[in-house]
């Protein structure tokens, strides 16, 4: 989680995106790490998870990443959460909340109520992980003035 | 729609995916087109709707696609609908129904379910269109023998 908000950090500080990072890990190795580039590449696709998804498949050749975890320093939008169902990873470790991505002016948690999303039991295990070291991440970002909203 | 159909009938042909083909619009033109190439690239995530965002958001350089229009060849998946809301595209035509998609060996109503998701009123018009030309090229795909299925 260390990493992966370390990712988050760096994103803020190039303006690539908002302040999220992830890390995927597999048989005990770093598949890939990513962070958001909403802004720099002009993708709205381009959160940290989805970015961190297409680099271990690309990287392990396969769209089927099985045991394989991923940390992700927020709480994954609906988006992100369908992607990692596809890539059938089912172990997710989270920093901070949709909620507190919503006081930084983030929808994630907007669309969770339009989309109405619960995950129910039996599917991905959501495990909350490091919010305190995730919300400096956030800090960081809201304190940037320069910074494009999304 | 048609333009649609014919993207995902290319992608069952070339074995790049699932039968799946979208086409984004804006200002009276055609901004993208893309099928589903989750088995050419590995990428559980290239899904026909999320290639045509990105393609799109690439080409007008914006991450913010208000105002156009999405012709998907399937009800989108929820991965691709949050997409949609990223997006900001308010505005969806599609073919096939996610059972349609159930029917041919895809997950799509299952995640439905898993992530009870609900659009509620007033977030994205979803439209029905030309559903009976978006089924042969699910039929196409039934009858692929060589297939992979994800």
């Amino acid at each position: 989680m260390k990493l992966a908000a370390a990712e988050a950090s760096t994103g803020v500080r190039k303006r690539h995106g908002g302040p999220f990072g992830a890390v995927i890990v597999r048989s005990g190795r770093v598949a890939a790490r990513a962070h958001n580039a909403v802004i720099k590449t002009c993708d709205p696709t381009a959160h940290a998870e989805i970015t961190a998804i297409r680099k271990a498949s690309a990287k392990l050749k396969t769209f089927d990443l099985s045991g394989a975890e991923l940390y992700t320093t927020c709480e994954p939008c609906p988006m992100c959460l369908a992607a990692i169902l596809w890539a059938r990873i089912g172990r997710v470790y989270f920093g901070c909340t949709r909620r507190d991505a919503e006081k930084i002016g983030f929808r994630d948690n907007l669309f969770y109520e339009k989309m109405r999303v619960r995950i129910r039991p039996g599917g991905i295990r959501l495990i909350p992980l490091g919010r305190r070291e995730c919300l400096k991440v956030f800090r960081e970002w809201a304190d940037t003035l320069d910074k494009v909203r999304y």
